[in-house]
């Protein structure tokens, strides 16, 4: 018997793999390709295409006037048919070391890269991914998977009292905790309007940047909660019960919000969090930060549960925008003590270990990040500022990531 | 100052918006659109592309001979160009509640549907998502994700010994589980040649067959581990230090993997697994089951770690294999015992509480799963048989799945 099965199964195997791999039949070219002096080449396969554009953050970026300020955008850039019908762009300089995305549109109509099998999904965004990598310890390093103790990743769900749903949330637990027996600090990490309870997961890094930095002996081992700060959802699209429904326009007015909705449900969450993994629940081991809406819910939260956070940073923080997230927010205890409350959360002695407020040079959030910089300066409140250059992008928040994460819990 | 921050930032949050949403621009079509008759259309606005093709199981099925015997494929459809340069191609006949994946051609390229933003990679396959579902319980509903209590999903890595390398692995625990206190039974899920840890939870819907049988009574709630079958590789492509590297062709004589290289270091996962969660750890609370080439390694590693599994299922099942897996079988002790161990697995009072063998009529495993049985039935050994339609497809995994997940731990 087992002589003519192992004939059989040969050929079936041999099958089997056909079957199933590379539907898209062998990659017919290289895309991308990191060349040796740096720079990155973009291929695409198609003689019957007229123009292909490819548009990412690691092309050359140019300035722009806006009403809004400087912005700094990423031109698309054409590639050029050559031989057999493959296009082809290759950046003009070496690209540095990150962590990017990027489109191709042919014959306009915006797609991915069909050679790149990468791909990210940012609500209703779908790019290609790309990291550029060249030694230990830079950007592209930190924000790989590498050989090194790696922590747990959970999707998985809490019940929320207040908006009366279950919810999805992302949790991570560094190297060695399942069976360490130790207590460890919290870091909860909140995404933008835009966002959902996996985008610091995917795009964000924020997974491999702890792994990374801890192995590093560069952070302290913690436990990283990602939320999904949409009061009206319950999980990422696709994840919930709606089915793969398009993602719709976001709204901050969506039905079934109430005022300061994400805010009044964060004790739902610190109490899921509390009970199902072993915290260090005093002040000094909770942080909070957030990306652009992120940020404003970190700045809310911190100051109207006050003094449960010893760490607070805000990335290109939408410090304000109370109007923009309620329609009534006088009607919300969150937002009608503003100043008495901030007072509180700097009162002499309990201030939080860190205030952390990151804003890139060109980001159109400045003016709302001078604002309260000039707040907290005539209030004597203290805080740690790194303005950088670049504007509201991913690649500005992952730095702040990685430098917040190594300043927490110690 | 809070009335200028907020008209500041009520600015912010807009723009944030369209900085982050919507690359893609607004939805230009409706892309699978699911009409009221259960036909399903797929739309594409490309004025300028010349042909337009749509691949995917919801198409309608047509056999061909083979020298293999008789397939079932899905001819590819072609999209019609009308108004506005919309192409549109709609289906026949309704389709039924399933979940079914498909791509575009545009112009002889294979791509994703741009409308569409849910896509599965499953090692160099990239596809578009789509789930119909008319009433609860049929199959676009157990695949769904459906307002019912939901286990937690972790990715997570161990250490084997065996291969000296960590690796990546899902695990799913069910509801509650966190706090329960409670043992559980523990399931083995094993993907075929074509895929990794990723595989059975993303287009093989496991956990959401498993939250919606278990919330439904139907299932015992249980821990589900999906390893990864490659033992050349760490994790799945772009998971591992690998990077994010285009996914070679396939090959099961990888370099580092030595004969039943996956097989003997199945305690090794065993070991990790009954060490971080709570598992109850007798025979008839291990199930183990798997597809194709899971379907071979699952009969191998019940067969050669006799007596450990209660519950072994060969969901088309690559029954045979050793050449393939090996081109030195006879030296590796997992095949050199085959009659003897397979005698021992189903000794007199040890048998498996259940064998389940299941097949679709056109697929090309049949005769290796034919020449199995007639094994098995020579030497009196008893197992079920499920004999489905269609071929070696996911639609047929994942049916299995829902059928032997019901059957074990009972």
């Amino acid at each position: 018997m087992k002589k003519s099965m192992i004939v059989v199964c040969a050929a079936m195997m041999a099958g089997s793999m056909f079957a199933q791999q590379n539907l898209f039949g062998p990659a017919q070219v290289k895309s991308p390709e990191i060349n040796p002096d740096g720079t990155i080449t973009i291929r695409f396969k198609g003689p019957k295409a007229k123009t292909v554009k490819v548009e990412g953050d690691f092309l050359p970026e140019k300035l722009i006037e806006t009403p809004q300020g400087v912005w700094a955008i990423h031109p698309a850039a054409d590639l050029v048919e050559g031989k057999d019908g493959i296009w082809e762009y290759t950046t003009p300089e070496p690209v540095p070391a990150d962590y990017y995305t990027y489109t191709l549109t042919i014959d306009g109509v915006k797609t991915v890269d069909p050679a790149n099998v990468y791909i990210n999904r940012d609500v209703a965004t779908i790019t290609n991914q790309l990291i550029v990598s060249r030694e230990k310890g830079d950007n592209g390093d930190l924000f790989s998977v590498n050989d090194v103790p790696h922590g747990t990743v959970r999707s998985m769900w809490y019940y929320s009292k207040e908006l009366g749903t279950n919810r999805r949330i992302t949790v991570y637990t560094p190297a060695g905790y399942e069976t360490s027996g130790k207590k460890y600090p919290v870091f909860y990490l909140l995404h933008g309007a835009g966002g959902d309870e996996t985008a610091w997961y995917t795009q964000g890094r924020a997974t491999q940047i702890l792994d990374n930095l801890i192995a590093a002996g560069k952070a302290e081992p913690m436990i990283l909660v990602m939320t999904n700060g949409n009061a009206w959802d319950t999980a990422a699209p696709g994840e919930s019960s709606e089915g793969f429904q398009q993602p719709g326009a976001l709204t901050l007015n969506r039905e079934g919000t109430k005022e300061a909705a994400f805010e009044l449900h964060f004790p739902d969450v610190m109490k899921f969090v509390e009970k199902n993994f072993r915290c260090k629940t005093d002040k000094n081991s909770r942080a909070i930060a957030g990306l652009s809406m992120g940020g404003f819910h970190s700045q809310a939260i911190s100051r109207y549960y006050n003094q449960k956070f010893g760490y607070v940073g805000l990335f290109s923080g939408a410090t304000g925008g109370v109007q923009a997230l309620s329609q009534k927010p006088q009607e919300s205890p969150v937002y009608t003590q503003f100043d008495a409350d901030f007072a509180k959360q700097f009162a002499k002695g309990k201030e939080p270990k860190l205030f952390y407020i990151a804003c890139g040079k060109t980001d159109f959030v400045m003016p709302g990040v001078k604002a309260l910089r000039e707040y907290m300066d005539q209030h004597n409140y203290k805080y740690e500022y790194n303005e950088s250059e670049g504007g509201h992008i991913w690649r500005n928040w992952r730095n702040y990531l990685v430098e917040y994460a190594q300043k927490i819990f110690k």
